[in-house]
């Protein structure tokens, strides 16, 4: 009997992501607290107005689960060890890249809110952004939010190497855009009461929500150096968890209720909005996000990283949430 | 008498804005044509939704007076002597940052025209994006070309050195941004019906078209190499046209008619909005914007840079136009 069989596979570890969360959390909410401000930057000759930055604080701020930035310091993390300019650069690359994306997150929310698309009244137990500060301020709280996103990942200050701050954009404005996020909220849009494939749902999702999702995970990567084969397998691996939180999402809305939620729940039903449970049912829902979570952590496992636990328990708790 | 005294000085041989313009306005279109599309990009799975390209085309192509694509290229051309990588590298990265001023101008006036903010029906002499596709698609149209923007800028095809890409990324988020337009307008949204002193009026709009107008001029320098004295007199001459430009809107606003202006006349007047005009009065309106015009001369007449002849020219333009 070798040694190797007896030693357990790091995979197997236990890793406690509760303790790992808390710790990456409160950076990403004190980095949020300090870069979402009306501060005069260096340079300019005015700060943003208050009442703007009060509506942008209020979107971002103190609320949601912050799953984008988690993938984005658990993929800094997995090819940290490599990292280009020493752990210290890229983890600090990586704080900015994971508060850019959840300021894109942040104001894609505010903007789904409004009238004119959901109309919805309720986002993390609290009132929505045009219900507490007005329709006008709520579309330009998120017109600066993402304008904000690209400020955070180009700091002028030298502690990001401005080649990492080109490749951190490029991914971020293509995972936002209209080949991305803002493309596929237009699909959906576009196809409320209209009967879907399970082809053109997962196009749809894979826009809508899998690409900022994906960006998460290739902006961690960004954050240090990876290989061809960890670089694909990152790719596999954010494809899989982006398309499975859409469908844990679906599945959400029929089964939760709107305090767990924190959101209004059989909205999408009521809309009479296409999802993978009205298109596949809850049971076949189910066992294809498990099929995704096993597609996921496949990726993982021939990704050639050592450093990959965070990644593994998140694509579990984005599978297995309640909320 | 020295052989200096005899010889014109270049600012004054004569320059021909509207052919010099022709030619760049014909290459700005060309490539927003190109770049403003629902192509596949390289490497991404999925092109962007049909319906909301046509959204972004309609609010981009074939419209405007383009000022701000003509600053970008003048100021590059003002700095392309001394460019880095070659003055053709240099002009492809400016014709980039050209259009992704534009399109953030494009999304910001998309946004601006919606019921929720200034409630307009006609730009450009066409009815306004959410009339002509609804409210739901103005708003992801508009989103959607503030990414697009960024996405220009940061090409994936090495024709832009990554650390220019990063520069230009840090330059247009910043303009566009809370501390920027969408900063100038939340102030411009706050401030209707309240008396605004010169001071505040003019910080608004500093923010609100400043910023970006500036930004066009600095992004130009950013596609060469300047040296300090270059980029002080850039930063003052685009201060000084941004100001003008605004000064002049209001004037226009009570002095010429809707078929002229493409847009609504009188709205700000109607819509009790502090202007200029209604601060200090016409005549005194535009005598301070010829003030502004000999300081943005004078600024490029102090640059040490000799090819200035167009951004002097724009400067002019901004000023005495008519529309």
């Amino acid at each position: 009997m070798s040694t190797t069989s007896v030693m357990p596979s790091p995979i197997h570890q236990p890793f406690d992501l509760d303790a790992w969360s808390r710790v990456r959390l409160a950076e990403v909410e004190a980095a949020l607290d300090r870069w979402v401000t009306a501060d005069v930057p260096q340079g300019l000759d005015h700060g943003a107005p208050a009442q703007l930055v009060e509506a942008m604080r209020y979107a971002v701020l103190d609320g949601g689960k912050r799953l984008r930035p988690l993938l984005v310091l658990a993929a800094q993390e997995a090819v940290d060890i490599q990292g280009a300019g020493g752990a210290a650069a890229g983890q600090h690359a990586a704080l900015r890249a994971a508060c850019a994306v959840e300021l894109i997150h942040a104001y894609s929310l505010v903007h789904d809110d409004m009238p004119c698309m959901d109309n919805d009244v309720l986002r993390r137990g609290k009132p929505t952004v045009h219900v507490r500060f007005g329709e006008a301020s709520a579309l330009l709280a998120g017109d600066a939010l993402q304008a904000l996103a690209f400020e955070l990942l180009t700091p002028q200050d030298g502690s990001v190497p401005e080649t990492i701050q080109a490749r951190l954009c490029a991914s971020l404005a293509r995972a936002a855009g209209s080949a991305g996020m803002a493309g596929g909220q237009a699909i959906d849009l576009a196809s409320v009461g209209l009967p879907l494939t399970e082809v053109q749902l997962r196009e749809m999702h894979e826009l809508k929500t899998g690409a900022l999702l994906q960006a998460s995970v290739m902006m961690g990567a960004l954050c240090g150096v990876s290989n061809v084969q960890a670089a694909t397998a990152l790719h596999a691996y954010g494809r899989a968890i982006g398309l499975a939180f859409q469908v844990v999402d679906d599945i959400l809305d029929v089964t939760a209720d709107s305090s767990t939620l924190g959101k209004t729940a059989g909205k999408d039903a009521d809309n009479n909005k296409p999802t993978y449970v009205s298109l596949m049912g809850l049971p076949a829902s189910r066992a294809y996000a498990q099929r995704l979570l096993h597609q996921a952590q496949a990726a993982l496992d021939g990704s050639g990283l050592a450093q990959t636990r965070a990644l593994s328990a998140l694509a579990d708790m984005v599978v297995n949430r309640a909320s």
